[in-house]
């Protein structure tokens, strides 16, 4: 497994890969891998020839008052799963690497960043809409992978390839709990014990969520409701927003369909802490 | 020559040539085309194995009390001078097939676009930017030809490129001029026999200030005085500015040294005129 600090190091391997003509698979992380980001590089390894993983934590998406200083980083680890996973070149650059003083260049997005977690968090899908645009072209990727919990995320990178032309195929993987029902994050390991259990509140709600999907409801508002009454029992639970969105353009709607999304932001202590469904997928197992 | 409407026709072809290890070169137009145009064509030809031209007059670059609906277009001339040219390609798209309706992602930048033609143009370099990196990720292009005459436009496709790690190489052509001076541009159109005749103050006076640094003068003020007393000698020359700055950034300079941008933009009539020259180059002939 190749370890490529520099835009530049990335290019040369690239370059002859391209030449190969294999087909190159992406997984943009920020570290501190789980077994939600092992389960990215598994999709690549298995519909790609060659997998690159980017392991950086972007100071760009980060807002001022956010946790960039103390997000958990341990690249040691991280090696060491990737290598076991099969990927081929991690790429692990400095910030000083990504960004030049003078950095100046911003693809930013109107109405998708709007709601959900764009609405708290001013300027984030910006920066990780211009991460991401250069992750493609270091990495001139045929095809990237990202997972389903940062749901918004994803249908903001749809739209930056569809709206730019980029050449390249984007695969969403399906969110990994643990066996309890918590989604995977990173930022999980923020959680005291008690917080720990606490946060079981989001999984449980996403299931009576679904419950309330299945049984017919397509009315936003009695859903959202519902879900609040749900998320309610759980005195720890300071919740940022419940949202019913249209699947596509993540703007709320008053009647749901299938393949829109219900998604939620909820603080436990100081941790924020997000899940989700797309309406009219298999019920999450807990 | 192929003629192309939509960027998958575009797709096609570039994939057949890419699979062939041919070197592709893009020449970004807005058509009316110009011996101005015609030389990056050559400067492409010249460099590459095949030459694609886009011919679109981009709405989105355009402010809303510019010239989208009366900027000149005749498709079927510039068809012909591209063949004779030896362009392989043109792409010539209509508005609808570069943006969607739902379209909303761009490519902006902070600082370059604030000086020049951005200050007065909001919007212009965020459209230009736009565009520009839909036409790279749409042509697969190994190089890419741009005119000198948008100065600030190349500087802003530069930092683009450098800061979006697009594996592009920009290459700038020199200013195309008519015989007696009067920089090429499809703009010229619109100036009446009188309003041509003085128009030619703008040429006269990027050789009066090339004159003035030959001279050594290296004093932005002390340049500028001069160039806008030169203007002064045109009663129909309507100044916008005459400006120094630093040929990276575009921010104006107190001092300047070779390489630094000298530039300005002059209304004649109800036509707006740009020209400009890069310290140290060769004095235009006129």
């Amino acid at each position: 497994m190749i370890i490529a600090k520099t835009p530049e190091d990335v290019k040369k391997v690239v370059s002859g890969w391209k030449k190969e003509g294999l087909k190159i698979g992406l997984c943009p992380t920020m570290g501190y891998l789980h077994e939600g980001h092992a389960s990215l590089v598994d999709a690549s390894v298995a519909n790609c020839d060659r997998t690159i993983v980017s392991v950086f934590v972007n100071p760009i998406q980060f807002g001022p008052t956010e946790d960039l200083a103390t997000y958990p980083r341990d690249f040691e680890r991280d090696c060491a799963l990737l290598e076991e996973h099969g990927a081929d070149l991690v790429f692990h650059p400095d910030p000083e690497d990504m960004y030049f003083d003078d950095f100046c260049t911003y693809v930013d997005m109107d109405v998708l960043p709007d709601t959900l977690c764009g609405a708290s968090r001013a300027g984030h899908f910006r920066g990780v809409c211009t991460v991401v645009n250069k992750l493609f072209n270091i990495s001139k990727a045929d095809m990237a992978f990202f997972g389903k919990k940062d749901a918004q995320q994803l249908a903001v990178i749809k739209r930056m390839v569809r709206d730019l032309n980029i050449d390249i195929e984007i695969y969403g993987c399906p969110i990994v709990r643990e066996d309890d029902g918590l989604a995977k994050s990173s930022r999980n390991t923020y959680l005291s014990d008690e917080e720990r259990k606490a946060a079981l509140i989001l999984s449980r709600t996403v299931l009576e969520g679904q419950h309330i999907c299945a049984a017919g409801e397509r009315n936003s508002a009695a859903l959202k409701e519902a879900m609040m009454k749900k998320l309610a029992e759980e005195p720890m639970a300071d919740v940022e927003y419940v949202e019913v969105v249209d699947g596509l353009n993540m703007q709320p709607v008053e009647e749901f369909k299938e393949g829109d999304l219900v998604a939620m932001a909820v603080r436990i202590g100081k941790t924020r802490l997000i899940d989700n469904f797309t309406v009219g997928d298999p019920d999450i197992v807990i």
